[in-house]
């Protein structure tokens, strides 16, 4: 080995939340780790782009349209008068900065050599690292991919970074429109669709299936859908875009298949991502990508070269930051021999429309389609002490049982802190708690927690 | 029996957090219940002038002063200038309203007959309730106090409900203080002087006792204390009040034994509670009350009568009104034939100083005085996502399980959502988890709920 391929026990593909906590679980096992990522792009999309930015703009908005406080001080109240988008933005950039700054010092202080790059496949256990006019040549025993993806490009979009927008181009907006056409009703798109909407911006959000969020609980979708339109949204379902160009006035129009044309100032096209493994040479390592660029893996996350493992956004379904980074820790684990595994079925879901939507275990349709029998216990916000006191009025959460052994099922919170509280529920099902653990167990007041009470109260009622 | 003595299985004198669920529950068993309590106190201390009053305050003045947002917008950031007395209690008057309604429905929806007026013992199973002009002769098989507390009245401070406050009299207040005396550390007086501090307010908090909460993490304490101190609170510990007079510019002036003189413009006086018992003609019920007319039970809440119960503050520590709830509905449970206990090692503790702060379970010095080896894990909100993106940068959750066997013995957070996520490890240590499950369980991100599995992974990682 000459001195200019250092040798590692693991490279690691990718620094967002796969590439962060798998690298990290790896070096607390002693292993000499490598993690490559472009020099920009520290945390991944998860930072620049995608969760973090998102979910700050959202916090902004919630705050400066004070949103959140119009029960009290009437439907036209907001913080701010006039609110442009250096406002939310100047935030956005904030967080942005202090979060790759956390990537960095943990990364650092768990003695992790990060390359500044883009990596490219030379072998199987070879990666070439071009950046800042250096290339690296770097070995490793293992390989964990966590490339990311970027989103697909349809041809037909005519993509200016300033109109015409694919998600995470969104920061690079100039000012907020007064109308946006949102195309993809999937969770980034309901994101976006249901933040902007709140801000006052007339949304239009087309979706070529007809329904939205199927794996989520109906009820808690149709209040989703009641609330984001009592905002002025317009869902357009099962519609499809088949052009997209400009009037002359230098508006967007969006043309659908049914013959309707939507105009407006601009249009945000959030349908499906791209894996990056098309960057990475997969060939030369015997690796081949499905279906956009995806990669296969198995439960323990290895590719068909089994010291190459994949984990995060690349490997496709739920692509949420939390799941990607458990994928990468258990991968690191399984290639240094230490038992672990992840249970798809206590995965929670967290999904951060206005109102926030989480989510844990089974749903309603699948305990049907399962035919296994079950009960629900409610609660609503509305009868919360805590949801009085801060104004929400509009939440609920819903606990399924199994009326004869009285099991935890599944977990349904839509709502303020419902991505918070379902966590309770989380631990209850996974450590096969029944509902009678919420009729014996004292909640703080006033809390959303203390819904768990409530709901297990009304569903003890029921049986 | 005649017609103006109807008759029930239970009566509940009081309709705080203990009378209303004892109430609740009694009726869900299918039992005719009657509740007293006088007209104007629906709710009881809970919703007047207590908790729901006090955690609204906390919640306006978090808003109105931006406090969440400073570290985003500025240190000199606010939402509102001037904030008026007004401003905040117009909020606080709505959520009382609204909790009375809920708490009047849910009281109504079981069938539940509501007496307005003051209750006093005839004999052990009768009840004279006088109120608006009216007397009405009650007979109960059995009796549930829940008659709540008073701030205790000390002879020598002169109360006069505007400048000279008990804490239930804190809404009478005419106008914001520039400055306030606060004498007491307990919950009630941390709890009134960090909010009024958050809100510029300067306080000085008096107590007695060299040191304040306890029962709390030394090193929580210790946190909130620099927070609060950083807000411009001054700590007067180990100082006894011996005089409050007025000087000749009508400000207080509180005189310490230590020779010291305090003046501000005004004085909250939060020290010890006196039970409301002194008006329930005790003795013709063979019942006598203890120190400062609290009533003693044993652990099904019976008194030394046995068919009369008694829950909530009126029995003493912690006088929470979560705690309190399920006392009522476990004397209620007991009274009836259904099995119910409460584990004390298991309740939670929330208090809403600011910051926020929450635990379950045992701590650091309960495990040392007890010689129970324990390991420490640690989150510190800043690393978090959530934390960096609503802007709580000091908060940090603390979990003590066992080096052994792994369990889980403690869970104590501080900071934004604390009083929530102690619940998830409260699930945790209830069903006797250990420190594995953080390690192995997927969180939403951003949530502050991921600082279990932070603080699990730091644990593990000293094993």
């Amino acid at each position: 080995m000459s001195m200019n391929s250092p040798s590692y026990d693991l490279l690691v593909i990718g620094s967002g939340p796969a590439g962060q906590k798998g690298a990290i679980a790896a070096s607390k096992l002693g292993k000499r780790v490598a993690l490559i990522d472009r020099g920009d792009m520290i945390g991944g999309v998860c930072i620049h782009g995608g969760t973090v930015p998102s979910k700050t703009l959202r916090e902004a908005i919630l705050h400066l349209t004070g949103l959140r406080h119009r029960s009290f001080y009437g439907s036209d109240y907001v913080v701010k008068d006039k609110i442009s988008f250096r406002d939310l933005a100047g935030r956005v950039l904030q967080v942005v900065e202090r979060e790759i700054g956390v990537v960095r010092d943990q990364l650092r202080r768990n003695g992790i050599d990060l390359f500044a790059g883009t990596a490219r496949f030379v072998d199987a256990h070879t990666l070439e690292v071009e950046g800042a006019g250096e290339v690296h040549i770097l070995k490793g025993e293992r390989v964990l991919i966590a490339c990311g993806t970027r989103p697909a490009r349809h041809p037909d979009i005519p993509f200016d970074g300033k109109q015409v927008l694919s998600s995470d181009q969104f920061f690079q907006i100039e000012g907020i429109p007064k109308e946006l056409i949102v195309v993809g009703g999937g969770v980034i798109g309901l994101e976006f669709a249901s933040m902007l909407t709140a801000l006052g911006v007339e949304i239009t959000l087309i979706e070529q299936r007809p329904t939205i969020l199927d794996f989520v609980d109906a009820e808690i979708v149709e209040a989703l859908s009641y609330h984001m339109r009592r905002h002025g949204a317009i869902f357009r379902l099962g519609e499809k875009v088949t052009k997209v160009e400009r009037d002359d006035r230098n508006r967007v129009v969006a043309h659908l298949e049914s013959g309707k044309r939507i105009h407006a100032e601009g249009l945000l096209y959030a349908v499906g991502r791209q894996a990056n493994t098309d960057l990475l040479k997969l060939e030369a390592a015997g690796l081949e990508a499905g279906a956009r660029g995806k990669l296969v893996v198995n439960e323990d996350f290895q590719t068909n070269i089994p010291h190459i493992y994949a984990a995060g956004d690349v490997i496709g379904f739920p692509s949420l930051a939390a799941t990607s980074m458990e994928q990468g820790r258990i991968a690191s684990c399984h290639m240094f021999g230490v038992a672990a595994r992840m249970n798809p079925a206590l995965l929670p879901y967290g999904i951060y429309t206005i109102p926030e939507i989480s989510m844990v275990g089974q749903t309603e349709l699948s305990l049907t389609n399962g035919k296994i029998p079950f009960e629900v216990g409610i609660s609503k916000y509305e009868e919360l002490a805590k949801a009085q006191i801060v104004g929400d009025l509009t939440g609920m959460l819903k606990i399924l049982f199994h009326p004869d052994t009285k099991k935890l099922l599944g977990v349904h919170a839509m709502g303020e802190n419902a991505a918070e509280i379902v966590h309770i529920g989380q631990a209850v099902l996974t450590l096969g708690g029944t509902i009678d653990y919420f009729r014996d167990t004292v909640f703080n007041y006033p809390t959303f927690a203390e819904a768990y009470k409530v709901a297990g109260l009304d569903g003890l009622n029921k049986l």
